[in-house]
């Protein structure tokens, strides 16, 4: 049997639930699929911090980098959220990104036809979306330097921070943006300021030159703003999106929102080589944490990507989805993605109802 | 009787006809409340572009410097698309805004209960939603310096520019929005990337510093990536949101979006003194351009927000709102809000059905 070493990072919130009905889910899916998975659970965000007084400890990092795909629950909490930005459970997440050099965050938003309602948009712009948000996640704003504060000429205190792209990370994330789009319906939109920012004209540029290496997908630009109001006024009208670091962070929120189902909806941030970092898009909702209420289904589902593009295990992967479809369509809902319209009561979803068959 | 001289910069695509409506309006308002209007027409974006070479011209900045008040239509079309960035018609509005110090920027959006139909949330969403995006103008990465092109030490070209903000930019805006919500509803939030950045940082600081001076507004502060969420989760959770630049470009087209009736919302830009700046936050559409098919009800709306903001004229202000609201119960409509759920069929809306009685 294959066997492959996963680090498990449930942090906080309702990330230690949710990662273990995702545990679950991966042994019983790896039983089936003869596949055996090594799990070693490591400490990240708050949870690292009361530990270890660091929110992403050294042997957390060597551990996923060592392992072969890393798997995490959610990060964050009241408790810590006035901590100097190092002592931030946040910044172990970005610490952790940046280890795992995982520049590549690959995020879907899909409306199931399950779970049309639970959008907020008509039931006509809603559905059928399926889209995928393709986010460089290792430079922009969130790592340019310099940054930090300082006193100015005038004697004022400033803050500022650096967008900076280098041609290389913007060539490598379109690269990856233009074989998602390949795969799925062969559009790519590209989401930049070019209007008004140079690191978005040296983007806009470079991703029109590697897009002479796909002829086959259809290029297209679009300012971020114009992005923000096509979502909401017809997100039927996008297939993949690219976009840096910041943007990519507003607009596949917003898209995952237009999908009304954030409970679902997984993500994988790839490298060059190495462990892919997989992890449900929605945060540690403190409030409901530890009350078997969470939608275990977005970190189930990242788990299916995880195996899909961190294992190559393309068929476990299917089964896993196949499985989170078949639950849906058995009645099976959790608060959030539960909506008046269905016929069956509110049940909660269990793990052993997303066994595969 | 009372006179002001007013700018009228009618820019590119349906600029020029949009603004000829809204100069109309406002001859028919100041017949009826005893107030005259000089107006001067000068170029920009793109039509000073052709016409003179650059995209502001010295001469239309100091017309619109020594008037009370500045009324923009649109900038930008296909054929500037190419130009370098200081040959931009974007430029153009840029150095206007920095010209005239026109700091903050008002961004109401609104969905009139005539037009709830017209917005892609379902109507339960939509309905009743009332917001204010106040957004800082000045500042930010539009104007931050360092920013450009340059070789890095490996012999790569990088693109960057410089989010910045000194305290002095955050408190006065901050202000604004706190006045601005105690006008409205009293609630605030104040959206930032504050788990991220340190411009982000100092802004969330001075906001709840200059909050002491405002102890009857409530202000919260929210994640811009959640705010992209709850913009379409639940928009009449906010009254007035105040935002850095970028964000609020992002946010405040979202938001108008959400209303489904971008044609119908107008913005101010207020500096300390001065004249402000007002426009129609829907951009040129050069498609449409001269067929007499674009709403000017945005425009005329933002002669509205002249009169009452730049002004201080707030019955001649009220006189203008109550003949769009009294056009709209008579069932004419431009093709942007029109929709099959209304009784009467499509008609143009005139200039004359916007006569105040
Ligand atoms: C928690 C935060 C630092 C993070 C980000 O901004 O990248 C989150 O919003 C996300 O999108 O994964
Ligand atoms: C045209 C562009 C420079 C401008 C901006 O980004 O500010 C526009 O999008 C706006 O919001 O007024």
């Amino acid at each position: 049997t294959k066997s492959y070493s996963i680090t498990l990072l449930p942090g906080d919130g309702i990330g230690p639930e949710v990662i273990s009905v995702a545990r679950n889910v991966l042994v019983l899916t790896g039983a089936t699929e003869g596949i055996e998975f090594k799990f070693q659970e490591m400490p990240v965000g708050g949870a690292a911090l009361d530990l270890t007084g660091v929110p992403l400890p050294e042997e957390t990092l060597a551990a996923a980098q060592q392992s072969d795909a890393v798997l995490l629950g959610a990060i964050g909490g009241y408790n810590w959220d006035k901590n100097e930005k190092h002592l931030k459970p946040e910044t172990g997440l970005l610490q952790l990104r940046e280890g795992l050099k995982v520049f590549a965050n690959l995020r879907p938003a899909t409306v199931l036809p399950q779970l049309v309602d639970a959008s907020t948009l008509k039931r006509e712009v809603a559905e059928g979306v399926d889209l995928m948000v393709v986010r460089e996640l290792t430079g922009g704003i969130y790592f340019g330097k310099p940054r930090g504060f300082k006193t100015d000429r005038n004697g004022e205190e400033i803050g500022f921070n650096t967008e900076v792209y280098a041609t290389s990370e913007i060539d490598r994330i379109a690269r990856v943006a233009f074989e998602t789009a390949r795969k799925r319906h062969g559009k790519l939109c590209s989401v930049d300021k070019a209007n008004v920012l140079e690191a978005s004209m040296l983007w806009r540029k470079r991703v029109m030159a590697i897009s002479l290496e796909y002829p086959d997908v259809e290029l297209t630009h679009m300012y971020v703003d114009n992005a923000a109001m096509q979502l909401v006024r017809n997100p039927n009208q996008f297939d993949t999106i690219v976009t840096n670091n910041i943007f990519g962070d507003i607009l596949s929120d917003e898209a995952s929102m237009i999908t009304g189902s954030i409970g679902m909806l997984p993500s994988a941030s790839l490298g060059e080589n190495g462990p892919g970092l997989f992890e449900p898009i929605h945060g540690s909702a403190p409030d409901i944490a530890g009350q078997d209420k969470a939608n275990p289904l977005a970190t189930v589902l990242s788990a299916a990507m995880l195996l899909k593009y961190g294992l190559g295990e393309a068929a476990a992967a299917e089964r896993i989805e196949t499985a989170v479809l078949d639950t849906l369509d058995r009645g099976f809902r959790t608060g959030d993605i539960y909506s008046t319209g269905y016929v069956l009561p509110f049940i909660h979803s269990s793990p052993s109802s997303l066994l595969p068959r």
